[in-house]
């Protein structure tokens, strides 16, 4: 009720969990403002705001350009900042790529806000990837920072300046550190999103589920609309009691189990494990788990939808609306990036 | 004796630790070159290294051009990566200046090395700000990382991509988490740059020393001979056993001692305490001081001079080449950059 007639921009609300969080803004009556350029591979698609397309505006420019959209800064009584690239391995083979979109752009985008909305809240999408391979299990928000990858590297510069310009009272900044996120609207058209994606794929497609390892690792992934729900709490908390929450799902599952569920649901389907392949094990973290208790305790949080559950939505929604996401004739897109010519840069992984 | 006839590239080099160190290299029998833009702010001083003037060759060209010296980077057998800002005060005032200098260029220049110069070992001057407030006493390299600058996450960052370029196999770098260092040739006619430079310009104009607070926090000042001979270490060390290095002076002194004892070498002067300014509260860290046992037991590295003797080399030099670093008639600049409009970005901080 809170979000009624309030101004909510939303960046890379063309995304993901941008678009599905623009979607119930809407639906509690927020005026909604989506910036998003759409850059290739960070999972944009005009598609996934499709059932609000007439009350949002789309402002297709890059946060790094915020002169072209201050009047909505300014204006602007929450920012919810899910601007970005979000693969690992996109990073691992573009790091001045993933600096200029996660790092960059997030430093130039800050300064704008609080030049020109000084104090406004603004819920940030970090990552748990900023953690590292975890020292302990549950991972609460006390656990060290060793970010393995670039992404890692740049999503903790930003959420460090996020909290930063918070400390100076410049700002009022919350960071979510995400587990694995999954649900309607994710980019299974563009390569290399991570393991959910490449199971909901290749499950669509009619293709075996792959497991790298002997798939023991724990991970604990979170549905979108859970997702959306802790970051609404975070948009109206008031006072904010933390600036960090991590937020992770239900309850911890192997990635085989993931992989049966998901085929199980799915209506069957042929489960397999093989040897990491090297870009892959460069950056595994092993097991991953939350400890979600300070956002149950501070924000009254609490993840509710099953993984069986919410893959079974996932997939519904993917066969009503796959040709908007995947192109079944055609062969599924190689890991490269239009704008370095589509070339991997790196070919070969040593061990981390 | 290891470093005769080897080609040693020294980015910062007409900084303070950087001219040391090519001072050092030129007198062990390298072939040095620097590479050194002179940024205002930075430290960098080209009478540094008046003594190895004819010795040494200079590329006055920032690290993010490497292509201004490529052949440099190819033929080089160690390259010593000092360029940076290293003020925590001037990176709150301008943010977007320290990420740039600090981060950005770094990823190129590596970009650069990683292509040009496969394996080539990089010892870097990293900081002991990563580690932030310290959680124990004295911090080891396993200190949780917390920056609480944007210095300190810029210089993490940049730490990061050395030692993700290293994993991969690309370059064989090293970090040196360095505490505070003094002694000759410290940039004392830029403001900004810590206590002890403060301390050395107020000492020599005779002005009376002042310590925030009630001075009781500890550091433990390292002088810069010693600082060097770790970065020599470094850089030869054959395999590297670690990848991060602390690097801390011979014991912990509060600053209050520090400033008593400096006093005292210079022939007397007042010393007094007062409140903390608000932009350095904002950022102070408590008392501080290094873990060195990494370094000692693989590098048999030691700091071997004390405080006492260090300042007094240090007030030595100055005495005698004092024009060269301070002009005691006119007043001491304010901490602004020139190509900022000399505008203080930023007027009031909050307390972190």
């Amino acid at each position: 009720m809170s979000y009624r007639n309030k101004n909510a921009l939303i960046t890379g609300g063309l995304g993901f969990i941008g678009s599905n969080l623009a979607i119930r803004l809407v639906a509690a009556g927020a005026r909604v403002t989506i910036v998003d350029s759409s850059v290739p591979g960070c999972g944009a698609n005009p598609y996934n705001i499709e059932p609000v397309r007439q009350q949002v505006k789309v402002i297709p420019h890059p946060i790094c350009e915020p002169a072209e959209f201050s009047d909505e800064i300014r204006t602007s009584d929450v920012i919810f900042n899910l601007a970005g690239e979000i693969s690992h391995v996109h990073s691992m083979d573009f790091p001045e790529r993933d600096m200029q979109i996660n790092a960059v752009a997030q430093l130039q985008f800050l300064e704008a806000c609080r030049n020109l909305a000084p104090g406004v809240r603004i819920v940030y999408a970090s990552t748990r990837q900023v953690y590292g391979v975890p020292r302990y299990l549950p991972v609460d928000e006390s656990h060290p920072v060793n970010p393995i990858d670039f992404n890692g590297v740049h999503k903790y510069a930003a959420t460090t300046y996020h909290l930063l310009y918070s400390s100076l009272g410049e700002i009022d900044a919350v960071a979510m550190r995400l587990t694995n996120v999954y649900g309607p609207r994710m980019a299974l058209n563009v390569p290399c999103q991570g393991f959910l994606s490449t199971f909901l794929r290749r499950l669509l497609r009619g293709e075996p589920l792959e497991v790298f390892g002997d798939g023991q690792q724990l991970r604990d992934p979170l549905y979108v609309d859970d997702a959306v729900e802790a970051f609404l709490r975070a948009g109206e908390a008031t006072p904010l009691l933390s600036r960090i929450y991590n937020v992770g799902g239900p309850a911890p599952i192997t990635l085989l189990e993931i992989a049966q569920s998901a085929s199980r649901v799915a209506g069957g389907g042929t489960v397999r494990t093989r040897p990491f392949p090297e870009p892959q094990k460069a950056i595994d973290i092993g097991s991953y788990y939350t400890d979600s208790s300070r956002i149950r305790a501070e924000l009254g949080w609490e993840p509710e939808v099953r993984f069986e559950e919410g893959i079974g939505r996932t997939l519904a929604y993917y066969r009503k609306e796959l040709v908007q996401y995947l192109d079944p004739a055609s062969p599924y897109p190689a890991c490269s990036m239009p704008e370095h010519g589509g070339v991997r840069r790196r070919l070969t992984f040593a061990t981390v």
